[in-house]
């Protein structure tokens, strides 16, 4: 059996609630926003900007322009909250079978040798533009293509800075799933059979 | 229900032996040897030829050097290969549910807008050096790295050349398996699974 389900996603793909709807299914905890609460309690960030930080390369955030000399002086807060996330991630994997969504979770549990089922969580353009202007409407004078096209970016770009490995890349995850095309249901399904399977 | 499953997948992880293994079990045909002799027969090329030119650039290829503009005037073997089994694919999804290897079926099919299920196989390097050691044996003064590197590389350089797509990107599949994780028990009832839910 695998401990741990780690749940990595494009924006708008619809994995946060495929990754809860799992772990209701095999009765494990499922940690996405907890972890924001508990990196707050720990780090004392606020959590509005965990959630920002937590996840993605910002343009406010400039740490990613430090050159590797200056920073190796002080930490950043982004590496500050990525720091507390990890102890967190680890903390909730060792209390036992659990999904966790995002944050290189993945990345950090390979480090550490913790059996993961590692998936991965894509949809075309069509069913995600749907799915955040249900979610979270629309922005004023912002396109939605370009707003996914953004956030995809972002978490690129923040695991590239802190794993030195491809977001997206299929050598990362166990499986990976269109849940456009398969259905969010059918997604939850397959998850729930690989991780039974083990 | 899906009528094609296409299976793309790294050299040495077993994508050949699941296809063989789904079809089987949906029982559908399975084309991989038979396209090859279907195409030598239309074009008239070897075997051989076919078996190497119809998936891999190589580097006995030089057609991929060609420039555009005088490309414009004549077809290299490769390019008149490539059309001979574009149409032996088609005709073969005409026929019916089926399992498809390799050849950029998945983008050709795409392409004429013939509903399929796309799955992408990969593994570690472990597994597949033991799989292809076994299969192929080993071959004088070439490191079995080396032998795998150069066949993805090739697989890749050809798929770009003809579909301008990016091979193994998950945009591309509905499913990507990593089968020496999984196991290929696994992998072949996960895709019979995905193939009845449609």
């Amino acid at each position: 059996m695998y401990p741990v389900i780690t749940i990595s996603r494009e924006f708008g793909s619809g994995g946060h609630s495929i990754g809860e709807k799992v772990a209701a299914k095999l009765g494990i905890p499922f940690y996405d926003g907890e972890i924001v609460t508990r990196v707050a309690e720990e780090s004392g960030y606020a959590k509005e900007l965990i959630e920002e930080q937590g996840e993605y390369s910002t343009s406010a955030n400039k740490w990613f322009d430090i050159s590797a000399a200056s920073a190796m002086y002080f930490q950043s807060p982004q590496d500050e909250i990525f720091i507390a996330q990890k102890r967190v991630i680890l903390d909730c994997a060792a209390k036992g079978p659990c999904v966790i969504v995002g944050r290189c979770a993945d990345y950090i549990l390979r480090k550490e040798d913790v059996k993961c089922l590692n998936v991965f969580i894509h949809s075309d353009m069509e069913h995600r533009t749907e799915r955040v202007l249900k979610r979270y409407g629309e922005i004023k004078n912002v396109g939605i293509e370009k707003r996914l096209a953004k956030k995809d970016k972002q978490r690129k770009t923040y695991y590239k800075y802190y794993t030195d490995q491809q977001w997206g890349n299929y050598h990362n995850y166990d499986v990976a799933l269109d849940s456009g095309e398969l259905g969010e249901e059918t997604c939850v399904h397959i998850i729930c059979e690989l991780y039974n399977k083990k």
